[in-house]
C-alpha cells in the first residue's frame, strides 16, 4: 500500500489504534476519521490519540444533529425495528460515518477507506455497500478482518509499537454506543439461557432499583416527529438525550434478542434504548389515532422491509428512497401528544390526542345518539360474507354436517 | 316469526333476556345456547334464567378445552395479535359460538340462529360470516340491532315482562371475557386521552400494588404449544388459567389501544390479557431461536394476515386454512423453554433453550476459535453489494459529489 | 327532492335520461354533467339531449388529457392491472367523474350529486366512496338502483315522458369506454366456457383477420412515461390514441377473465386495451432494465395493492397517495425505448435500451474478459447458504438419508 | 485431491468432460451421474464417454417422472414464474440433480460432490445450498469456476487427454433444457435491444411460419395439475411432452427478458417453454374460476416469493415447505377444464369450467330475476367509504375546495 491515502473510521480503541499504525507500517498515509455521534467519548483525547499513533490527518466532527434529522428521523417516521426489537442505532450510524469518510476521502483525494470491522458481523457490509453506493470508485479495506490477528496478537503488536493499550481488566463485552442506544455482546451473554448480569447495563438503572414511584412523560410530534418533551420544545438529538436519561432512570428500554445476522447466523444481542423505545411507542399510538387502517396495514410490511434494509446496510440505495418517499407522505397528519407512565421497567401509554384524530367519539360510542349508522350494517355484511356464502353453498360447509 | 324455531347466543344478560322474550311474542320457538369459554359465571344459573324466561330449551356446554384446542392454539402459534396488541379473545370466541349453535340448530331443527350483537360492533359480522362460512342456509338474525330499542326501553320491556334486572348501579363499562382475555370499552374510555380507573381491571392486579419482589415463570412449548407452566405439564386451558393468575398477579397484560373495527371506526379498548401476552412474548422468542431469518419474515407478514381475518369474521374461510398449513409447518421444531421474568407489570425474557435451536454458540461467537469462515465474508459483500454498486455507476452517487 | 339541487353524471343513454326526467317529477333541480373521456361519443348531442329532457343546466367538458394526465399516467407508472389483466379504465375514469361531479355541485350550490350506477356492480362504490373522500358533506343519490324498475319499465317510463328510446334491435351486451380501454359484458359472455363472438369486439381487429406481415412499434418513455411513439413526440392522451389504432390493427389487447368485484361476487369481463396492454408491457419491460432487483420486488407488491385500491373506489384516499409516492420516486430513472412486435394478435418485445440501463454487458457476459469478480462467488455461496446448512445440521437433512 | 472419491453431475458436454480428467490427474476418483430430466440426449451415449474418459462409475438415470411429480407439480401450483416470466425449469432441475448426487455419494461412500457451473450463474449456488440443505457433511467443489481455464484452454486441454472435440463450428449460444423448457444465452443475445435470431428456437416454430388455422387445446386438471389434454389422460411428463409439441408448433412458449440474477447482475435471457407458459396460463384461470378474492390476493405474493427461492436455490429449506403447505391447501378445489385457443405465437383463454366454480350466473347477471341483494350495496357503501369520510371531514377534501 505504499503512498496510498486511506481514510480510517477510528474509534479511538485498540482495534483502529493498531490498524493507524499497521497502514503506516504498510507505507500508506492513513488519515483518522472520528464522528460523535453521541458515543460519549472525548473527541479530542480520541484526535490526539490519533495523530500521537501517526496519522497523517484527523477529522473530528461533531455529527449529532446530522445523525438525528438525517438517520434517526427516517427511522422514527417509519417505526423501524429490525425483528419487532432492535431500533437499528448501529445500522443507522454506519452509512453516516461511511459518507464521512467519503467526503474526507474526497478532500485529502485518497483512493482507499477504512474500517475496523471484523468478518463476522454487519459492520463491514454496511461500511462496503455504502461506499459502493455513493462512491463506486473508491476501495474499502478492512485490516482486523483480513489480517486475522488474535487478540493477544493484537495487544502485543501495540506494545511493540507504543500504543497504550487499556490497564484495567478487560470487559468480557463487546459495546457500541451512540444517541439512539447502546449494545452489548460477547462473553457470557453468548448463551441465550443466561440472564445478562446489571454490570451490562449502563443507560438504564435495574428496575427493582428504579423509583418507587411511577412518572409521566409526553412526547409532542409534528407530522411524525417528536418536537417537545413534557411541553418543553427541544432540538431532536437534545430531546432524545433527555429521554434516554428519563426513561433510563425508570428502567425502560432494554432489549434481550435472538438477531439474524445479516450474514447467515444468529446472535444473541442485549441493546439499552430508552428513549428509541419509549418514541417509537408513542409514535405507534400517535399514527393508531390519525392514520387509516388501509394505511396502517400497508405501512406494517414497509416498516418490516425498511428495517431489513436498513439492517442490511442497504442505506443509501433506491428501494429505502421509494420507502421513505411512501412513509413520509404518510406522516403529514401524525401530530400530536402522547402521554407514557414509566415505572420500574415498563412504560404504558397513559393518553393520546391529536388535532387531526381519527377517532370520532361521536360514530364509536355505544351511546344512543351515536351518530353512526346502524342500519347500513346489515347491508355491508351481506355483501362481506358472500364470497364466504357461495364458497360454503358450492363446496360444503367446512366443518358442521348438514 | 310464528312458528321458527331460532337458536339464540344467550349469555344471561339483560340484552339477550331481553331477546329469548321478545322471541316469544313473535310467536317463535327460541332455544338458549350458553358456551362456557371461561368467562367465569355460573352455566346452571343461565340455564335456570334461560328456561325461566321462557326458552323452549336450553344447551349449556363447557366448551373450554375445545375453545383452547380448536381456536387459540392455532392463534398462538400464528402469534395472532390484531394492530400488533389485541389478542383477539372475543374474535376467537365468535366462531366457536356460531359454530354451536349451527350445531344446535341443526338438532332441533331450528332456520334461525340469533345473537345479541349491536349494529356498531365486530361480533355481528363474525356470527354472520361463520354462519355463512358452514351454513349457508340458516338464516341469521339480531334483534337488538334491528330493534333499536334505548337502554331504558329494554329496561322498561324487561319489568313488563317480569326479566330480573340487575339493582346494583349500573356499572359504566361494556366487559366480555373468556379464558384468553378481557375487554373493557365505554363510558369514560371513549376518550383516549383518559387514563383507564383501577376499577376498570379484574384480571390484572396494578404494577404498583403488584409484589416488590420479580417472579419467574418458565414455559415450555412442544411443536409451538405451551405444555407445561413451571415445569408442571398441563391442558392448554388449564395451563392459560394458571398463567393468567400468576402473570396477571404482577400487574403483567394490559392493554390499551386505538382498534380500526372492521365496520370501519376506530375505537378504544382496553384489554387484560396476562396469558395471552406472555405465552405469545415467549412464543416469538422460542421462534426467533428455531426458525430460520427467511420464515421468520415471510412468517411475520403471514401473522399479520391471520389477525386480520380472524379480527374480521373469516375464520371458516379457505385463505384462513391455507394460513393455517403456512403456520403449522413452521412449527415443528419449535420445541423448548422461555423463561420470562415478571415484576410490577413488565414480563421480560430471562432466558430461551431448545433442542433444535439454530444458534449456534461456535459460529456466533467473537472468539478466535469460532468456526465462521470469515474469509467468505469478503466475496459476499461483493455479490451483496454489486446492485448498489451498479445503480451508483450508472446514477452517480445519491447524495456525495465525486 | 323537492327543491334539491342536484348534478347528474349524465351519459345519453336510457338510463341517465330516465333518472334526469325522474329527477325533475321528484322537483328536484337536476344538472347534467359529461365528460368526454374519449368514449367516442358526440358531446354536443349529448347535451341537447339533456337540456331536452329536462336539465337545469349541462355542463359538458373535453377531460381527455386530464384524465391522461392525472389518473392514467399514474397507473402507468404503477403498472396497475387488476387480477394481473385487467387495466382498470372504467375505475380510472370513476373518480375524475365524481370530481367533476363535485365541482359542479360547488358551482351551482347543489347538495346531492347522482349517477345511474346499479347495486350489483363497482361503480356505485366508486362515486360514492370518491365524494365521501372529498367532499364529505354532499348526498350521493343512485335512482337506478333504488328505484328498482326493469328494463321494459324504463322503457315504458321513457315512452311516456318523451324520452327517445333507441329504436335499433337492443345489443345483448352492457358496454363502457374510454381512452385506457372498452367493456363489454352481459348476455351470452355470462357463460365463461363460452367463448366471446367477434360482434363483441370494437377496437381489435380479430387475430385471423389481421395483417400477415408484423409490424413493430417503438415506444419512448421518459421517467416512467411514454412521450413517443415511433420516435415521434406525443400528449399521453393522443399517443393512447394512436396506439390503440395501430395495436388493436393487429389484434392486440384483447382479455377475456373471471374478475372479482367488490361487491363480493365474481364477473366475466370482456375487455379490449390496446393501448393500456402495450404501453404496460413496455414499461414493465424497461423497468425491468432500470430498477434494481430489490425495488422490483417490492415494487411488484405495491403495484398489486395500487390495483385492489384503485378498483376498489378508494382513489383519493391516504394509502394510494402514499403508494403514488412510493412508485414516483422509483420513475426518475425510468427512461428509455421498447420495441414492440405486433403481430395477429400477441405482442412481443424485440428491444429495449435505455441511457441508464443496470444491465451491464462487461458483467454479464460469459466471455473470458468479463468484468465479475467470479472469486467472489465461493464466499457468496458460502455465507447465503449458511442459514440452511445450519438448519440441515440441526434438523437434520429434509429427504435425503445419511 | 488424492484418493477423494467425488460425484460429478456429468452432462457430456466439453466442460464436465474436461471435469471429469481433471479430477482423475489430481488422484481423485470420479464418478459421473447424468439424469434424463428430458433434455433430449441419449443417456447411452453420455455414459459410454463418461467411463471412457476416466470415470470410476456412472449413475444414469431417467428422472423424468420424478422431476415432473415432485418438481414441476408443485412449482404449477405455485404459477412459479420468476420476474412473472421465467417458469424456472432449469432452477427446478438443480435441486433434483443435487438430490441425486447426493444419494449417489452415499451409495460410492464419496466425500465430495461436483458441478460444471461457472462463478456467474445462478446454478453454483443451487448445486451448493441444496446440497448444503440435505447433507451439509458433503463438500461441494466447481472447478470450471475456480480453475479458470479459458475456453482455448479447455479445449488444448480436452485434444491433450483425447477428449472428443466437437468439430462443427461452435454455436455462439449457450443452451440448457429439460422437460419444463429450454434457455438459450450468450452471443448476439447479450445486446438486450438485438432481437433474437430464429436459429436460437428449437422448440417453438416461428410466429410467421406457423398454421394458418387457430388449433384449441384443452387442458382437465385436478386439484391444481393437469390430468389431461384433449380429453385424453395422461402422466403430467407425457402431458407436458405432448403439449410442448402442440403447443410449440403454433408458435407459442417464447420468453425474452431482462432477469435479476441471485449474484447481484442482470442478464438477458431468450427462453422457450411452450407447455410450461400454457399450463400455468390455463392454471391461473381455473384459479379464477374456483378460488375467493382473499386466497387470490395472497397467493399472488405467496407465488412471487416461491418463485424467488426456488431461482435462488433454497428450493429445500423451510419456507419453500410451509409456502408449499399454504398452495398445497389452496388446490383442493382447483379441478375442471380450460380451453386455450393458439394462433401464431399467441395462446387465448377461450373457456373455463369447474365442476366447483365460485362464479354463480345467478348473482352475477345483470338480468332482473338475479338474486344479488340490491339493497344491501347501500349499506355496504356507507360502511365501506367511512374511514376515507371520516379522514375526509378531519382533513379537508383532498383536492376540492369546498
Amino acid at each position: 500500500m505504499d503512498g496510498v491515502k486511506v481514510v480510517l473510521s477510528y474509534s479511538g480503541g485498540l482495534d483502529t489504534s493498531v490498524c493507524l499504525k499497521w497502514f503506516r507500517e504498510q507505507g500508506a498515509e492513513p488519515y483518522a476519521l472520528y464522528l460523535d455521534l453521541g458515543q460519549g467519548e472525548s473527541a479530542q483525547d480520541v484526535e490526539a490519540k490519533a495523530l500521537r499513533i501517526g496519522a497523517a490527518g484527523a477529522f473530528v466532527r461533531d455529527a449529532r444533529e446530522e445523525f438525528a434529522a438525517e438517520y434517526i428521523a427516517p427511522a422514527i417516521k417509519a417505526n423501524a425495528l429490525y425483528g419487532g426489537k432492535y431500533p437499528l442505532f448501529t445500522a443507522l450510524g454506519r452509512p453516516l460515518i461511511a459518507k464521512k469518510l467519503v467526503e474526507a476521502a474526497r478532500e485529502v483525494g485518497a483512493t482507499h477507506i477504512a474500517h475496523g470491522s471484523t468478518g463476522k458481523g454487519n459492520d463491514q457490509v454496511r461500511f462496503d455497500v455504502t461506499t459502493a453506493s455513493i462512491a463506486p470508485d473508491l476501495k474499502v479495506v478492512a485490516p482486523v478482518r483480513d489480517w486475522n490477528m488474535s487478540r493477544p496478537e493484537e495487544i502485543e503488536y501495540a506494545k511493540r509499537h507504543g500504543i497504550p493499550v487499556p490497564v484495567t481488566k478487560e470487559s468480557p463485552y463487546s459495546v457500541d454506543a451512540n444517541l439512539w442506544g447502546r449494545s452489548i455482546e460477547a462473553g457470557p451473554l453468548e448463551d441465550p439461557d443466561h440472564e445478562p448480569a446489571e454490570d451490562v447495563f449502563e443507560l438504564t438503572t435495574a428496575p427493582e432499583a428504579a423509583p418507587d414511584e411511577p412518572e409521566y412523560v409526553e412526547i409532542s410530534f409534528e407530522e411524525g416527529l417528536p418536537t417537545a418533551l413534557n411541553g418543553e420544545e427541544l432540538e431532536l438529538a437534545e430531546l432524545i438525550g433527555a429521554l434516554n436519561a428519563q426513561a433510563g432512570a425508570h428502567g425502560v428500554g432494554r432489549i434481550d434478542m435472538i438477531e439474524d445476522r445479516l450474514v447467515g447466523i444468529k446472535s444473541r444481542e442485549i441493546y439499552e434504548a430508552p428513549a428509541a423505545l419509549t418514541i417509537i411507542q408513542a409514535h405507534r399510538e400517535l399514527e393508531s389515532l390519525t392514520l387509516t387502517k388501509d394505511v396502517l396495514r400497508f405501512k406494517a410490511q414497509v416498516e418490516q422491509r425498511y428495517a431489513e434494509l436498513t439492517y442490511d446496510g442497504l442505506w443509501f440505495t433506491p428501494l429505502k428512497s421509494a420507502l421513505d418517499a411512501f412513509v413520509e407522505e404518510t406522516q403529514k397528519t401524525v401530530t400530536g401528544t402522547v402521554r407514557l407512565k414509566l415505572y420500574k421497567g415498563s412504560s404504558t401509554v397513559a393518553g393520546r390526542s391529536a388535532p387531526r384524530a381519527l377517532y370520532n367519539k361521536e360514530l364509536a360510542t355505544y351511546d344512543p345518539n351515536s351518530t353512526f349508522d346502524e342500519s347500513a350494517a346489515a347491508g355491508f355484511i351481506t355483501l362481506w360474507g358472500l364470497p364466504a356464502r357461495q364458497w360454503a353453498a358450492v363446496n360444503g360447509g367446512q366443518t358442521v354436517p348438514h
